[in-house]
């Protein structure tokens, strides 16, 4: 199909399209002429990985780097989990107290060595957010942060599909980064939820309907 | 103290600090003449909690609205995490189907009214997301996740400080958006771990030191 058509099969704006091409998330079309090209059902599979890594606040930049581990994946799940990692985290310059970043992750499970150290930067890099507000975490408050990530990645690799590569890939680098909005905004209505059952809420109180 | 001590003081450097000043997010210090202006301690704590929410991802709209909520709170503790997380939702002028949102919702024990819609339409938007990649979340780990967020919203709850005003405050402000990054980076070293342990990693099954 020719551009105009690919952009009406998926809602993707040409113009957007074109970008997408420049910026080479979109692998070029089959040229018919020196101004033409044509694009298949590849593309318009692409366009909507692409459209959902963007809308879910992925840069340019990241979504290149998801798409290269969905089309170039390594051999072992693990090492797919930690190229899906590594695509979405930033290249950190800067010196970073990770001793209780890594006292944390040791409540988890980790051992030196298991995962890449950007990962545990990641962490360092939050908890010294937390601190520069001058925001104290109640211990009970981090053990239940322990506990539900825990929970929650364990559920998430269980159901890791092993019976195509294909599967797996996509599975497990789409799930890690389009999965982070879901479970921020679950986080709030959950906070809702146990607000309102704390201090009351008139329309939640009400017990006639 | 001058705007250089104020930047000493802090580490923000000069030229960042007047842009606070110019977008409101800083309050103008006290006029000692037509160029000059004096900077206090309430200057430096600004500062800090400003910094942590920019470098948290937060934009500087979003970094002034959860100040207004700061400096104005609602007199409930309820209000005030919907002042929170209305700050850092953006406005939606997009048709959304809220239908699979409002069920995961009343799975956490949500009523109608009980919290703003706009955490709902944050749900709806998460998983038009995920839909949009063609992404199935399997049935285990949409329950683990409900779970978990279940469980870590209300230790959160549980330890809102009710001492004092200004400490409910900053603890739901604060603890609402600087924990996002916290959450997702430890999700991150779970998944590895879980990972390691049910795919192996060569470093962790080293039973030898």
């Amino acid at each position: 199909m020719r551009i105009s058509e690919l952009s009406a099969e998926s809602g993707v704006p040409v113009a957007t399209i074109k970008y997408y091409l420049r910026e080479d998330l979109l692998p070029e079309g089959a040229r018919t002429s020196a101004t033409q090209a044509t694009y298949g059902e590849p593309h318009i599979e692409r366009l909507r990985v692409i459209r959902a890594l963007i809308e879910a606040g992925v840069s340019v930049a990241e979504t290149r780097r998801v798409l290269a581990a969905l089309d170039d994946p390594p051999t072992s799940p693990h090492d797919l989990l930690g190229a899906a990692h590594a695509a979405v985290l930033p290249a950190t310059g800067e010196a970073l107290d990770t001793a209780a970043a890594e006292a944390l992750a040791v409540r988890l499970g980790w051992q030196p060595g298991m995962c890449d150290d950007q990962i545990l930067a990641g962490v360092a890099r939050a908890l010294q957010g937390v601190q520069r507000a001058g925001f104290e975490i109640p211990d009970a408050v981090m053990s239940a942060y322990l506990e539900s990530v825990r929970t929650l990645a364990r559920a998430e690799i269980a159901n890791v599909p092993t019976d195509s590569p294909e599967a797996a890939v996509r599975y497990v680098v789409l799930g890690s980064v389009l999965i982070e909005p879901l479970l921020l905004a679950l986080r709030r209505v959950a906070e809702q939820v146990a607000s309102a059952e704390r201090f009351g809420d008139p329309a939640a109180a009400d017990p006639e309907p």
